[in-house]
Formats: C-alpha cells, structure tokens, sequence
C-alpha cells in the first residue's frame, strides 16, 4: 500500500499549537512543503477575532521568501486589524482529487494544506510593496505582467498589503487512494483516486477589446504547471 | 458595463456581524445563493478560538436545508469545540475565474464565497446522522453511494457530524471582468475573464481492483455539473 500522508519529518513543530495532533503521520513541517502548497493556491482563507468571535475571509496571497503576503483595501476591517498586528492564522489549501474506498467512511478528499499562525506586519517600504504587488499578479497569472500599465504611486499608496513571517506553520495532506480494511478490498466496486485539476476555459474579451485582438498565450496555458485545484 | 457584484438583496443582514461592509455592492444575505454556494463548494474552512489564537482548518461539508453539516472525528480537538458550540466561522469559496484588467490594480479573481457564524451542536439521532453521513458522500461523488458497503453502527457512532444553523450568514461575491478606469480602456491590451473549473483527470484504480472493471459513469461524469472550482 502507498503511503497516505507526507513523510517529511525532518523538521518538527515550531510550536505547539502547529503542532498535528490528529493523523500525525498526515503532518509535515518541512518548509519546502509549506512553500509549495502556498505557490500552488490560488486563494487562502485568512482567521482572525473579533469580540471573541472568529471570522474567516478568503483573499488572494503569495509567498516571497519566507514571507506569507496578503492584499487588501485601506478600508477593509480585516486588513487593518492585521495590519495591526492582530493573531491571524491563514490556511491555504490545495485539493488533489476524491480518493475512494468501499465504504462511507473511506470516501473523501486528497488534498495538501498549509496553516500559518502569527502577527503582520504592513509592507510600507515603496520598492517592496512595488516587488511584492507583482509578484502577486505574477503568481496568479504568470505572464501578464509586461501587458499591464504600470501601478502609479497614488495606486501603490493605497494598498494595504501585509507580511506573515513563515515562522509557526504545518502542512497537513492526504494522498492515495480510500483506506480500506482489508476485509472490504475484496468488495466487487471500483475504487482507487479520481485526481482533479483546475482547468482555463475560453477567455472571455472585455467590451473594449478590439475585435481581432489576439488571446494572450500565457492565457491558453494557464495552470499547465498546476497539479490541483 | 455587467454588473460586478450580486445583485439580490431583497434580504439583508442576519445581524452587523455578517453585514460586508467593504464593496456592500458585492454582498448578498439571499439564502438561495448561500445554499448555491455551499452545494458546489467541496471544501470549507471552519474557524475556531484556542486562548485567543485564531485557527482555521479545512473540511468537507454537505448543506441539508438550512443546516451546515461538517465531519470529523471525535479525537479531533477542532471538531470536539465545535461540537461543545464553541463560536465557529465557516467559510466556503467557489473559484470561478481570473479577472483582467490593464492595471495592476485591476487583475485579480471571480468567485463566490460565503461565512456562516454560529455554534454547532453534535448530531445525535442515528437516523439523522446517518441521513447526512450519506448526504456528505452524495454530494462529493455524486451517484457512488450504491455501490459503497453500508456503514456499520459502530462507524456510524466514531464520526462526529456537526451541524451548524444557517441563520447569519452573508455572500459575497465578484464577478465580470477587470474594472479598468475609462482612461486604460484604450489601452492595447487583451482584458476580460479566463473562467476556471475543476475537471478530473484518469480515474486511478487501486491495487485491488480486478483487471478489467469498468470505472463507474458517475467518475466520468464528475464535475459536469459545477460550474466553478
């Protein structure tokens, strides 16, 4: 049978509260992975309190360095909470495919997630803010950069973005196909993995294209280098 | 110009906890599109408080009525809190594409996203928990639970099922193409939407399958019907 979980243990926790405590042997704290799981979602889901309730909202991110960023308004409630310093946890997740086994409980999902814990801080400095907005827009759509017209000052000025040091994280994924007891292997149904990949369809012009207007190549290619959703 | 946002508020706000209060235009309090959103999202991300930590951890989730059901295991700290009514957050997204304009600014994502606030509360009733255990798998593999072992009291009694009531709740949403200021409109660059979804790739069959077994319709058909990722 293949292993079900990651195996990188090289590394443990930082902290106890990253720590996995539930199907340990699904864990990982390697870094590389954590890299990974953050350059292949394209969204994360970012937790954070209010009046002791939590909240969770999903929002664009990208990872540079060691440094988990994420872009919001001036005016958004949860970035600015952030911004301040507020304990965040952000979780991205990237979903590989239904893995399946004869019985109920054996039918679920395969998946790689990061969780990060920590503080932000906001990028102020303007050549890094400036390097950081791209590479977000690089991450999400690799490419499109040289198309774009270039952020001005006012623009950059009114971005809320904000760094989360990679400091306190773990990975948590599944892999292969439903577990099932070997009394159940024997059951005449099909089983095994169904991978899932997020896939482009036909790009759709804005009203101001001109017709004629060739599609961008780096848009029929989208997501090739993607192994999940 | 298409409208950007979700147009029906002929509801609004549960409470102020749900109101969006950056791009309201975005919003909407419609419980049929807080139901649309939830059946097509596989995955959701439930937020929870330990010593004023925020944590946010991903799980599959199933909608029956306007009840929010989530699955674990009773060995599972997160899903025990929840299941003591812990204030949760949970947090579905549908991905439903890259939106393009010809800033910086102005690139960035179409989906579909939804926060439900509350407590859960175990369920308990045999019947009804195994009404939903089935319901789960329904939704992520639609058409395979005819061919599944039926699932033993014991099984049954270790999940932990969760259910939380839809009653705040708030979507928010974006959609169309870049919303690029009249004076980049002119600009010589490709704008609009790239659509994305979810396709599955060859089915995988584990190594007890027999040599020869059809892999069921219902895989070759997954995702037909989703229109997001």
């Amino acid at each position: 049978m293949p292993s079900r979980g990651a195996t990188d243990k090289s590394t443990g926790p930082a902290s106890p509260r990253v720590r996995v405590r539930r199907r340990p042997a699904r864990a990982s704290y390697d870094l590389d992975k954590v890299h990974e799981i953050l350059d292949e979602s394209l969204m994360c889901h970012v937790g954070f309190v209010v009046d002791d309730q939590p909240y969770v909202l999903p929002t664009l991110h990208v990872r540079v360095g060691d440094s988990l960023l994420i872009h919001g308004s001036r005016r958004n409630r949860m970035f600015n909470l952030i911004a301040d310093g507020a304990p965040v946890c952000v979780e991205a997740t990237v979903l590989d495919g239904l893995a399946m086994g004869r019985s109920v409980l054996q039918n679920s999902v395969n998946y790689r997630s990061v969780v990060v814990l920590g503080r932000g801080t906001a990028v102020e400095d303007p050549e890094a803010k400036l390097e950081r907005m791209l590479a977000l827009v690089e991450k999400c759509i690799p490419g499109r950069l040289p198309d774009l017209r270039p952020l001005t000052d006012a623009e950059l000025g009114s971005a809320l973005l904000v760094s989360i040091p990679l400091d306190e994280c773990s990975v948590k994924m599944r892999t292969g196909d439903g577990d099932d007891a070997v009394a159940d292997r024997a059951l005449p149904v099909w089983a095994g993995e169904l991978p899932l990949r997020v896939t482009p369809g036909e790009p759709i012009p804005d009203e101001h294209v001109p017709a004629g207007t060739a599609v961008p190549e780096y848009l029929r290619s989208w997501g090739q280098d993607r192994t999940g959703v």
